[in-house]
């Protein structure tokens, strides 16, 4: 049995009006995540606007969601940079600070190619303490990390896990054929959850559970552990419509955030360059909400 | 006439074996560049590897090539980054020491919508004390700025120029068909430069300039102002077989610093995650330049 | 339960080397297939070679396979042209000797939009006397029927199946989420058929069938019917390798002819444009049947 | 000098309401087009809805538009199908009535290879006793012919022309710059006409000379002639709104033909799966004819 499985929240960052960080209501989210059931957190994904944090608030938000955790789940902290020694400096102090895993993608944007994927990770690997979860994510990087290459890097030590964000399930089903021997997979795509655990995934990094952990938790169950998939079927559908519209908004941040605050959590505001939502979107969150409530 | 127009080298940062920068290989290049008729210089864009630079480095090597350029042609500094404070902070710091310019891009890798790029620029322009190059590359940002939005983009002050990497043509046609009054293009693919100049093209944002200088401006200025377009057509039929190898490479900075190199300019090593080439990939680098000398 | 389910056979068409079609071949794989319990058969699919034939040629030898099969299992014809009223006459053929369906896909390669896809299957609708199988291919038609407008089509009479090709797991999903009530869904991915099964296909429009119809019944069964997915899981992995191959060499019908030929069925030989294979590619096709005996 | 060159109007076919051909009134447009100073003609294109007529009728008007022509300019006759005989069969009939030349695409929507598209060529080439314009369009075919491909078709015999429709001027840049000594470029972009010229097209399969023929000349002989590229932008800007709306409509038969129809020549109606169009477009049509009188 993998150290990290399950569904992983990967945690909004919850910002007052004057952009300072609300550790307050992010210390309510993290409880409520936890009292709902989910298996493990990951903070500073994008989900978490990662890339709107300073270095220093992305290590002090770190440390304050491991403390808060305080090992009741496992923690796994995003270390996304276009810069790689700033990949580095994040996860010696995710190790530093008592962290289970690291999440780390090719820097972003560059036009790496595949030698140079699996140059980056085996760098990462010799500065590795603690595990390290693959990021394959073409649409924000830009870059596919090749089967051939994947496979590569999953002999590389500390690479244990792979979040698989192609949007393609025959990839995930390759990687479960070829390559199970060596390597979790974490579902990333949302609204291919159900589907991913049916083929393999053993873990979830997981937005819903942001609105509904207790519900995502139940999921994963009911494919992976209890195999009743009439039912998980049954639950999926009650999902599909919030995770479509999430999916299709291009406002990820904005509607999981509001989707929180209207259910009494703590979503918050949004930093640059997030933009709010309009009254409409309002209006169609609490409809899809109202039609298919998430509990 | 605009302020900056002409070919802007989009300058290579030279590091040394160690990973340092070379200050004086920079200083040597910058030389050579201005000596070799360039009109403006373009440091921190991709090309110079910005991502691999602390923020730290970013200013002190800008105020390097301001200083080094000591007003001889306008430098413009690439302000690219995730963090929107970073590229304000950027921004602020190219003015601070006298640049001409500062070159913006969506934050890239994050999903960016219409109405967020919107709104990122209007953010850049409500900071800017200097002008401000529009950089549109889909490819490397994940965003496409549509000509809607780019309309009102170029509306905001300070928006003055656009760079335009779509790859598309017909884009930089529209583009100086229905906003020709208020931005100045420039081409931002290497190896479509001749068509852009043709198209309406003041400027290009060009990485050839730094193995060839002289010829990258001589064919700008064939095109642009002798209309010269059968010598320009000659000139470019000498260089496209080396700006095809540097598309074609995906390997853009080290094929670019080799080909410095064996002219006797300041190449140097690259940073993570770069790999250097092979010594195939060397040969026909060599082989591309003794069938097309580039001068 | 649908009148056509399971897994229907696309067939391939045999010919001679001289180009004749191969009627005493394609008499023996029929009555293979149906003795190795596929489910229905397709003939005159793009397995098929449909557009190599002539109409006369493709009505001849839907009558054909019609009195072959006799009525052991049900015949659904493919019916696609770039000629709307030769899809009408297939159509009316195939009703005519008695097919239990035809397969219609838009005019491909003609730039189709949405309201004229819908138009199209209302015509189709208009003159049909059997049920129709709504053929989604955005690869070959280069058109995607997009959820609405296919939820409109699966409104008109006799459009009783989708087959689904867009290779996307998610618009499956969906499909099954919301137009449930109305369709029957066939998997339309060669390397798709176990995730779709899963996620609610009730058939498979299958090119395997071709090369190993008894497993590929049994594939079907095993998920669809004893819902017993470690056994399903372990068959698809014994396929995987030869769908992979199938899907990647872009010689469909060469290398399924093949294989049918090494195991003493008639594949037989391909039209113009079709190549025959090289001797590596044999090979590589041995060496994955050896590796992976497909009974 | 090639034998064609220049713009080739791609002819609409027009149809009567009760979906007959019309001939008198094709008969106008045929003379209409030649008065009006086009350099050739192009009947049976994707703009002449050729998928839309039986092989007969295909023969047939082909025949009526040659004798129409008598001689005054070119005729090259689209050859399209998805069955090669068929393609071949339109070839020797072109032939055998005098036309100039016939225009080839690889069977379209049958995901042909590299391989397979230079044999068919290549079997074309063996059958051909005219001029054959090799169409290179992605978006219709489903298959890029690679520039190494492309390469050798045209070393093959009666391979004179390229039909250049990938939409990418690069890659006619690199045709010209590659294979200029035996082929002549036609664009097959619209909206990429003048940008085609000034890189090296000779030629235009011209969509726009339906509307208008004398400016559509006029702007070819303005670049490639005249060279007068200052009055060729301004002629340009002129058909660029409506260029783009044909482009960006999905509709480009029924806008075309009516911009005939109120321009008072024979547009006509389309046949199935043409729609026709809405009262909207028609008044977005007169509002661009109006604000870029085309004339």
């Amino acid at each position: 049995m993998p150290e990290m499985h399950g569904v992983f929240v990967v945690m909004t960052t919850p910002f007052k009006e004057n952009g300072e960080i609300d550790y307050d209501g992010a210390r309510n989210n993290i409880n409520w995540y936890i009292d709902s059931g989910v298996h493990g957190i990951l903070p500073m994904g994008a989900t978490g606007e990662f890339a709107a944090l300073s270095l220093e608030e992305r290590k002090k938000f770190t440390e304050f969601v491991t403390e808060t955790v305080a090992g009741r789940i496992p923690v796994c902290v995003g270390a996304v940079s276009q810069n790689v020694s700033t990949t580095l400096d994040v996860m010696e102090h995710a190790h530093s600070i008592g962290a289970d895993g690291v999440m780390c993608i090719v820097p972003p944007g560059l036009g790496v190619n595949q030698e140079e994927a699996y140059a980056f990770f085996k760098e990462i690997s010799d500065h590795a303490q603690l595990s390290v979860m693959v990021y394959n994510n073409p649409g924000s990087s830009g870059v596919d990390l090749e089967p051939a290459t994947l496979d590569k890097i999953l002999d590389l030590p500390h690479m244990d896990y792979i979040k698989e964000s192609t949007g393609d399930i025959k990839r995930l089903s390759l990687i479960k054929d070829t390559m199970d021997d060596k390597v979790t997979i974490f579902c990333g795509c949302e609204d291919m959850a159900m589907e991913s655990f049916l083929m393999g995934a053993q873990g979830w990094v997981c937005v819903l559970a942001n609105i509904a952990p207790a519900l995502s938790a139940k999921l994963f169950e009911l494919v992976t552990v209890e195999k009743d998939f009439d039912a998980a079927w049954e639950l999926y559908r009650k999902v599909l419509p919030m995770l479509r519209y999430i999916e299709g908004s291009g406002k990820l941040w904005q509607v999981t955030k509001y989707a929180m605050d209207i259910q009494g959590h703590c979503g918050g505001y949004s930093r640059s360059p997030r933009l709010p939502l309009t009254a409409q979107e309002q209006a169609d969150i609490k409809e899809i909400l109202n039609a298919n409530p998430l509990y």
